[in-house]
């Protein structure tokens, strides 16, 4: 079904409030998980409430305030407090871009935090304010490395952003064969996985979502892409993870956020990413191939058309069960 | 044949100071292609010498000094004057690691240079100072973006390293489907390449290694491999590169590297980093593979073998070859 921006909003600040959220956190998850309706990335927004909901009732105890614990130079660490990852990722980010302001680069890590959402979401809001930033999450272990049959990585994001003009390029690439949120999915829906992208228990290639649940996914990309993700799992364990996250939370979050300014004086740095993202789209595709795009175009357009049409698309189902959920 | 590692040293030394190189520049390449060579990349050792040859022969002008012409705080910018990159990146990284011992973080960039090699060589360097280090470079266009059919990108590599006991965790990860490196050795042996590595000028798939030189490289990793080596393309020209290099030269090198007891005081990252490679190592691989690896780990223990035995191997045209360029 169709739901209006407000509408919408509403309905995820209600259900995020009556299960323990503070209505700030609240509003905060809800802005995030709108806008990745907006850009189209369904699986990304309002079905995610239905998660967190659950995880909230996991939780045994009230979260401690967001804090900086430790600010020194260009450095500052912040203790999550067990808060959700979307609230404390844009404390973090706030920060990094405040002492990049000052310093002209921040290196900033959080831990002690949950689901964080889209990673594209963080960077994206350094790029806006004019700065090139470069975000890492690890999460709960569901990957193993190449060759490998144990969960020992988390699907490991691995985002950067750059501004530009007339939008910032925005990458965000996880680095697992599949997603849990397809996993997850696909296990509601009774589908089966595609092929070779999990193994069982046992480390044999498996279809069935559970098995995969309880076996582990393959990394993307070969030793190439999982050598990425052993990069973001170490940023994590930097930040002050534990080497291999067996729950959800006590994930590390990194951040490095520097001003281009500072590199290439006066200002030039978004128009000549802008003369490159011009080369890109301009250049010729493949045969049987669409238009050229720059990473990130295609959540913009989605978002300025539902922008422009004011309204996003929510399964019913789901809509139902968040209906539910504000009771 | 083998050669001991003072005979390939005087070799590789003899034939770039024969051809221009200044003697200081000569032996850093020089320990740089050894070190290739002992931990187990041929392509990039001692057949380098005949490639950087053949580009001293263009060079109209001798280079101007390596120079940093702008240093602020945590950031600074080398011009490299039009000398190798393999020196360049040598400064570079240096200057990052001493500005990161003051400021606990650098952002370094170099610009007007050529061939660096390995990029693994330089992180490794910072990592083993005790330094997280992430460096890229742009390089000659030869790749397109995906589902494109023009060469925008070069080969675009991104390293990674970590200090970690006993020996760096090094990521290097290059961007392409193919290495230069493969394309032009195939092309010498006349052998195809790969299927589905290349396009020709037509943008119509290829196997011939000419045709791929005149078209474009396919980038590694379909959508998410190509927005990397986007972004290190965009960090390219934010170091002073053209959007698009056209021939050799003009490189834009980048470099952040910061040291990781600013974020968890108490130096015991790599203490840390060594629990998750043991964990790495320990794991189960899947049914039929050898033991689990961390990245890096092959070209190290290739090293120590290497040294131990004192000689490396080189292939006899190649050597052949480098006696005639003494000459």
């Amino acid at each position: 079904m169709k739901l209006t921006i407000e509408q919408a909003s509403q309905l995820a600040v209600a259900a995020l409030c009556r299960h323990g959220l503070p209505r700030d956190h609240a509003r905060q998850v809800t802005d995030h998980l709108i806008d990745s309706a907006l850009c189209g990335h369904e699986f990304s927004s309002l079905p995610r409430v239905l998660a967190i909901v659950r995880e909230l009732r996991t939780k045994a105890s009230a979260p401690s305030p967001i804090q900086v614990v430790r600010e020194d130079g260009c450095f500052a660490h912040i203790d999550g407090g067990d808060n959700i990852g979307y609230v404390v990722s844009v404390v973090a980010v706030d920060k990094a871009i405040e002492i990049a302001r000052r310093h002209g680069v921040a290196v900033v890590t959080a831990a002690n935090t949950w689901f964080s959402g889209r990673c594209a979401y963080y960077v994206e809001r350094a790029a806006r304010a004019g700065f090139v930033a470069l975000h890492t999450t690890n999460t709960t272990a569901r990957v193993a490395p190449f060759c490998g049959a144990e969960r020992i990585m988390g699907t490991n994001p691995f985002a950067l952003a750059f501004p530009c003009a007339p939008d910032p390029v925005v990458i965000d690439i996880g680095t697992s064969a599949i997603a849990w949120g397809e996993v997850v999915l696909a296990q509601a829906r009774g589908q089966p996985l595609p092929a070779d992208v999990a193994v069982d228990a046992l480390g044999n290639m498996t279809r069935d979502p559970q098995a995969a649940l309880d076996g582990a996914f393959m990394p993307w990309g070969a030793q190439r892409g999982s050598a990425l993700s052993i990069a973001v799992q170490l940023l994590g364990i930097l930040a002050g993870s534990a080497p291999v996250v067996a729950g959800t939370g006590g994930y590390g979050l990194f951040f490095v956020v520097f001003d281009p300014d500072r590199i290439a004086p006066g200002g030039g740095f978004p128009a000549k990413a802008a003369e490159f993202r011009h080369i890109v789209t301009a250049s010729r595709a493949l045969p049987g191939h669409a238009r050229m795009r720059m990473p990130g175009d295609g959540s913009q357009s989605h978002r300025q058309k539902s922008l422009s049409a004011g309204v996003i698309t929510v399964d019913d189902k789901v809509y139902a069960h968040l209906v539910d959920l504000t009771r």
